[in-house]
């Protein structure tokens, strides 16, 4: 067991040289790439059927959609008419660079305006493996506690934006909203929260709002470096 | 990354061998062990002190906690009288044996008759590390969705009993309790199943007397053996 540490600075250092050649592919197609990270079933799918439902007109949107195995949530996103790939990774419980990287040549990044990549429902380890996006976004539902900021700080660290989500339910579990946003802040106090319920759809113009302007923004960016 | 394969294989040849020691440590003491697992925030901690504050007169009960970080949930657990101890695993998104056997020594193990070990809160890797436990037990909260047992099959592979959680939320969720005991079952016949509610108590009294039967069991099997 003594091997450990070395065997997993080599991994994440091999990962971060992949996550510079995906962030390259990503910086020439000038497109904004999100990794979207939650705990099972927390509604990373369901944000995004809302999402590319509210936006498909204005913005071209991919998926890629992480799981350790079925190709279920890719059946729901393709619904939607939006390029979509299923990245199944046969047991492991987070998405790398180099699993993302396999899929770049299924998706046509030059007409991507927004490439959401959702990764494995887990807590833990996908906070420690970037794979070249320009954020994390990480969503915590309600019925998992407000205790989580203490109990999983990294992804709470380690994301841009958090989606506090299943709101219609408040009334019915023991959770408090204000004690998730102030230890959350305590650990990332630049963390854009939003509350939200995709089951009702309350709170979600201010998160479309917000990724709308970050589309444009680094598409402002793109346009910036071509001149 | 092709060291990868190898180096997964000897980490879990080296857990097994831990298993193995902890397995007759646990023997020798005639106690039943239980890995308890599940997603964050499906109710690991609240079905603990329900079956705590059931079972305490007649059973005696230890706890290990497992969590990334913080003492939150050994907090929760020691304010009911039994003996816990908090396993930080700084960063490690499950326990091994490793870890609950630099536990044991903090416990007094010949005075309990069940010894439960809380993992980290996720549903993947977890379920592939052995402890020496003699069975693991998963929880899987409505909130979560039914379609877990397609996404997630290890965990419901390996684990002897589901506690389907938060059963009082039925009516605000999307989730078909039918659908989730299907697909469990075919993944795993041999499974129980208890339909519960950490909240309101409902259906608990079921998991209790089956968990008495466990402890029972055990208890007639040591007895053999020493005869």
């Amino acid at each position: 067991m003594t091997v450990k540490v070395p065997v997993i600075r080599n991994v994440l250092e091999a990962n971060e040289r992949l996550a510079e050649e995906n962030r390259r592919a990503f910086a020439e197609a000038g497109l904004l790439v999100i990794n979207l990270m939650s705990g099972p079933g927390a509604g990373k799918t369901s944000l995004l059927e809302r999402t590319i439902d509210a936006l498909r007109q204005e913005i071209s949107i991919g998926v890629i959609e992480g799981d350790i195995q079925s190709s279920y949530d890719a059946e729901r996103i393709s619904q939607r008419g939006v390029q979509v790939v299923q990245l199944n990774t046969g047991g492991a419980c987070h998405l790398d660079s180099n699993m993302v990287k396999s899929c770049l040549d299924a998706l046509n990044l030059d007409k991507l305006d927004l490439l959401v990549v959702e990764n494995v429902g887990n807590l833990v380890c996908p906070a420690e493996f970037n794979m070249g996006e320009d954020m994390k976004a990480m969503i915590l539902s309600v019925p998992e506690g407000d205790d989580k900021p203490l109990k999983y700080p990294l992804m709470f660290q380690e994301s841009r934006v958090l989606l506090i989500n299943k709101i219609d339910l408040l009334p019915y579990v023991d959770c408090d909203v204000e004690k998730i946003k102030k230890r959350a802040l305590q650990l990332n106090g630049k963390m854009e929260i939003f509350e939200i319920s995709c089951r009702t759809g309350e709170g979600l113009d201010g998160w479309l709002d917000w990724l709308r302007q970050q589309v444009k923004n680094r598409k402002a960016e793109g346009d910036g470096a071509e001149t």
